[in-house]
């Protein structure tokens, strides 16, 4: 049999007798004929009580020191768990990220994995071990520990499933599955038994939270079958996998939001060559992520751009944009805080006409104003007031008709 | 200037609050003008914390993983001080064991430095940054994270001070200096302004506890000048250095004394050639520390033997002993927890008769019975009955008339 990669989040280490039923799910798979390796998060609140501490000290703590502080977080689970399974008369073992051979690049604090070097666990799997390795960080060329920012163990996880050639890799968390949208929000919402790497991206990427937009797309270059389960709850979750998109009928799969959105407006940009890729590299370069971009023409020598970002880059973003305003030659620059995206994602719309148009009628005739509009093959995105987000992903929730069960999407075997 | 290397205590850095008056008594060392390299150990209580952790998941956690537990507090310090000292506008970065190039063997829990690496500390310090190091951890060759036992960090301390040749090591702790004895006990006990490499070490030896033998002994075969001084109140400490000891009048320096003695009774052993050192074999396999030994012959071919050891320890040097009975051939082995060793100490004694007998006398005098003797140059230790312990080294302070001050040692420059 092969080698599984499992990953469980913070909620499901957050005590010990929770670390030991964690222990117990491994011994499961171990005693199925698997080699298995184990990815951890940090235990609970313990990576917020850290952070609390830095912020008593410094406003802005060096990201360097906060990846050596955060890091440690992953590792005292590791050590745990590692016991747990060794007081079942397993044997384990445990590796932080640098032990783990997970290299990175040196951007403190959501640093990229550039390679993995599975010598180590390797050898360990070798030796019958099972082999529990700390989530979310690696170490830089430079000797440095990193971190790899939010959702990391999840990307830790895939990279490693991919490096090592997993079978698959389950993502264990405190939800059952991908839901249709948030059930939080919307009593109606569904857990989809599978849903493509395409749709769970751009579902991840809008704010659906259960996986980080980063580990599916692994996951999907590597061409990795996850599956997103429930640690407390023993009911199928729901794979993310290759599905034949011939056979998908559904419209719409799901609708997402994300309501940690700012826009910023810029007015009468030059329109010579190099204005628009130089103000976005002046962004990239304070390590700004630009999300939506919509640009219009002002006579015929000025543009307009309106782009979102997370509301709590748009402070750095005006900033270094005003810094650049003598080099970029543009009148004004405005933000707009409090705004949110919701997302109809599905991998069959591209063949339906009217989704569109059915998305804005429908948040039309709720009085929602759409500020930005944004689309691609699978997804269409409308940033509206965040005040009105939940009551416009409840209304598209009924609109496209997920408020009852309607799958008949074929899984390629 | 020089390097200067600080070492600080669990209790000096067990809050923010703490951690910040240490980056501030490290910012006025590099405002002296000296390079700074700082120890620190893990927050107050946060090792027993993990311990604990680690217990209730297993009564024998592996010694591999506990490291890997343990080695996370000392981290987590080197962060939050590094942030602090950066949070002042000086230049300061954290290593880990690994990062600051501490090697060591491959025995978990106790691990014995063998070589630092300063290459990266080195480097640190060329930049002009003060380096906060991780206390009480290294690497061995294999790359497993390693940590050095009780009073590690001191060890880190003085290794590095050797290996960067330090101008000095300074140890910050939560009492003001050494003292004639444990201040806590004995009313009349007395700060020294110094104190020899090899009192120092009998001294800690005893379990005066300020300082680690190991840290003492390494100290004194690199020459390191030692001054332990308390983090909270600004009085001078004691220096440990070496001492002209033909200008030293004092007979004893010091009363020192160790609550936490078992005494093993093995009787019976067979006089051939192999066992006695097949004896202390089995138990150096078993990781006991032997303290005192007294052999005694039983006739021709017969010898008995007493030996003392930590009274965690006890349990396991019976058992160790019982199963290779046949081996070692002896009649029975029997162990006695609750004892306690008192030690008079001084580079004087050695020329001054008599110094046993007026302990012996003293001793006797209040009834305290003495079960064994062990003597070196500058010590005379013996075991007594734990509950007569204080009582014993109180009398023997005023005894050896350290209850006023006398000191004339005159310090080498």
């Amino acid at each position: 049999m092969g080698i599984i990669v499992q990953k469980f989040g913070g909620t499901s280490v957050g005590s010990i007798e929770r670390i030991q039923l964690v222990a117990e799910k491994v011994a499961k798979t171990v005693k199925d004929g698997h080699q298995c390796v184990v990815i951890v998060s940090a235990m609970g609140d313990s990576t917020d009580e850290l952070v609390a501490m830095a912020q008593k000290i410094s406003h802005y703590p060096s990201p360097r020191e906060m990846d050596v502080l955060l890091s440690t977080g992953e590792q005292v689970t590791t050590a745990l768990l590692t016991m747990a399974l060794q007081a079942k008369g397993l044997a384990a073992r445990s590796l932080t990220g640098w032990q783990a051979g997970i290299k990175t690049n040196a951007v403190h604090g959501k640093a990229l994995v550039e390679n993995v070097e599975t010598t180590h666990i390797r050898e360990s799997l070798e030796q019958g071990e099972i082999v529990v390795v700390a989530g979310f960080q690696g170490i830089s060329e430079e000797g440095e520990i990193t971190t790899l920012g939010r959702g990391g163990s999840d990307t830790s996880a895939v990279v490693l499933a991919a490096a090592l050639s997993a079978d698959r890799c389950e993502i264990y968390t405190d939800v059952t599955g991908v839901f249709t949208t948030d059930p939080r929000l919307v009593e109606k919402a569904r857990k989809l038994k599978e849903i493509s790497y395409e749709e769970m991206l751009e579902l991840a990427r809008l704010g659906a939270g259960v996986l980080h937009p980063r580990s599916v797309e692994c996951a999907m270059v590597y061409g990795i079958p996850l599956i997103v389960c429930s640690s407390f709850v023993d009911e199928p979750g729901t794979w993310v996998k290759e599905v034949n998109q011939m056979e998908t009928t559904l419209q719409v799969r799901g609708i997402a939001h994300d309501l940690d959105v700012a826009c910023i407006k810029v007015y009468g940009l030059k329109k010579n060559k190099g204005s628009l890729p130089r103000l976005f590299e002046v962004l990239a370069e304070a390590h700004v992520n630009v999300d939506m971009i919509v640009q219009s023409e002002q006579g015929e020598s000025l543009q307009d751009l309106v782009f979102s970002v997370v509301e709590g880059d748009s402070k750095q973003a005006v900033e270094v944009l005003e810094a650049a305003k003598q080099e970029l030659g543009f009148t004004e620059v405005q933000c707009e805080i409090g705004q949110a995206k919701v997302s109809a994602v599905g991998v069959g719309m591209m063949k339906q006409p009217g989704v569109a148009a059915k998305m804005f009628k429908t948040l039309s005739d709720a009085e929602i104003h759409i500020k930005l509009v944004s689309t691609s093959e699978i997804k269409i995105s409308c940033v509206v007031e965040r005040v009105q987000a939940i009551k416009a992903v409840q209304l598209l929730h009924t609109a496209f008709e997920l408020d009852v069960a309607k799958e008949q999407a074929v899984v390629k075997s």
